[in-house]
C-alpha cells in the first residue's frame, strides 16, 4: 500500500471549499480520506462541534503546544490562534489515507515548504458579484463583515497562481467532479501505482 | 485558451491501449483531443485506412522524410519504418487539442526529450495469463507470433517506471475512468487554468 496524499485546499470564504470537501468525503467512500481538524482558539459557531471541525483550546493550552512543536503551522488570525498537527496528519499518510487541508495562502506556504510532495488546490467562485451573492445568502455575518471579507478574498485569490491546481466552482457537480479527478489521477501516478501494485509488478515481470 | 497536452501513450501488445485511445475518443466528446497518426513503411493490415490508423509510405518515401526533419522520433521494429510529424502535434497543441501518442518505450523516450511537457501513460494488464489469453482472442496471430509478442511484452513492461501514470486494465471500464481522471486533471493544473480563464482572472483581481 503506498502512502496517502496531503491536499492542500484554499479558497476565499464563499467560493464553496467546506462544501466541496463535505460532498468529497460523502460521495467517494472508495478512497480513504479525512479532513485535518486544526486546533483554535477561536469560540465555536453555531453547530460545530469539538474534535470535527475544530479542536477548540484555550490560549495558554494552543501556546503550550507551540513550545512542544506539535505544530506544521500555525497562524494568528484576527486575533485566533489556528494550528495543524503534524503528527496527526503523518499517520494518516502512512496508513495510505488522503488529507485534505483547509487552510489559507499563508499557511498553505508553511505546509509546502516542511511537505513538499503535498499538492495544493485552489478554488475560485466564477465572479466577485457571485461570490458576494453566496457570502449574503450565508445570512450570518453583518454587511461590515462581509465587506472585510470581499477584501479579504481579493488578497486571498491574488495568490491563486501559488498553487498545482485551480477549481472553478460555477457548477457546484462539475467542480466535485474536478475535484474527484484530481484524486484518482494522482493515485495514478506511477509512484503511488508502483507502490500499490508491488506484487502484480513483481509477477509481470519474472522471468 | 490554453495549450493542449501531448500524451505519450505505451503499452505492451494485448494490454488494451488501443481500445481504451478508441473509447476515450468516442465517449469523451467534451475535451479536444486527436490520435498522432504516424507514418509507416509496413503494409496495412485488414481495416487498417491510410491516413486514419497510420500514413503508409514506401521506405524511400520515408527516408526522405527523415531528411527533410519532419519526425520527432522514428525507429525501425522488425524491418519496418515508424516516424511521428512534429509539426502536425505541434499544430494540434496550439489549438488546444489534446493529442495522443500511440508509441513504444523507446520512441517514448525521444519524445520525452523533445517535447518537455508532454505527460506519459503507461497501460498495465493484471497479469502475463491475462494477457496471453487476450492476445489469443484476437486470432489473428501465430502461436509463434504470440510467443514472440509475450517476450516483447516483459521487455516493453519493464519501463513501467519511466512513465508519469500506470493504469492498470484489469476492468476495461475503470480504465477508462482511471484514463479521463488524468486529463481532466490534468487541464486543471494551474498553468492551463491561468490561461483558459484569463479574463475571469483579471476581473475577479481587479481593484
Amino acid at each position: 500500500m503506498g502512502k496517502g496524499t496531503l491536499y492542500i485546499v484554499s479558497a476565499p470564504s464563499g467560493a464553496g471549499k467546506s462544501s466541496l470537501i463535505s460532498a468529497m468525503l460523502e460521495k467517494n467512500p472508495v478512497y480513504a480520506m479525512k479532513v485535518s481538524v486544526s486546533h483554535t482558539t477561536r469560540g465555536s459557531r453555531p453547530g460545530e462541534e469539538d474534535g470535527v471541525h475544530y479542536h477548540f483550546v484555550e490560549r495558554n493550552e494552543f501556546e503550550a503546544l507551540i513550545e512542544q512543536g506539535i505544530f506544521l503551522e500555525h497562524a494568528e488570525v484576527f486575533g485566533n490562534y489556528y494550528g495543524t498537527s503534524r503528527v496527526w496528519i503523518e499517520e494518516n499518510l502512512d496508513r495510505g489515507i488522503d488529507v485534505f487541508l483547509d487552510i489559507d495562502w499563508q499557511g498553505a506556504r508553511q505546509i509546502r515548504e516542511q511537505m513538499p510532495h503535498a499538492k495544493s488546490v485552489f478554488i475560485l467562485p466564477p465572479s466577485n458579484g457571485e461570490l458576494e451573492r453566496r457570502l449574503n445568502v450565508r445570512g450570518q455575518d453583518s454587511s461590515e463583515i462581509i465587506a472585510k471579507r470581499m477584501s479579504e478574498a481579493k488578497s486571498e485569490m491574488s495568490h491563486y497562481d501559488e498553487y498545482d491546481y485551480i477549481i472553478v466552482n460555477d457548477d457546484f457537480d462539475a467542480a466535485l467532479m474536478d475535484f474527484r479527478a484530481i484524486l484518482r489521477a494522482e493515485r495514478l501516478k506511477q509512484d503511488k501505482q508502483t507502490a500499490k501494485y508491488s506484487g502484480m509488478l513483481s509477477a509481470l515481470l519474472a522471468e
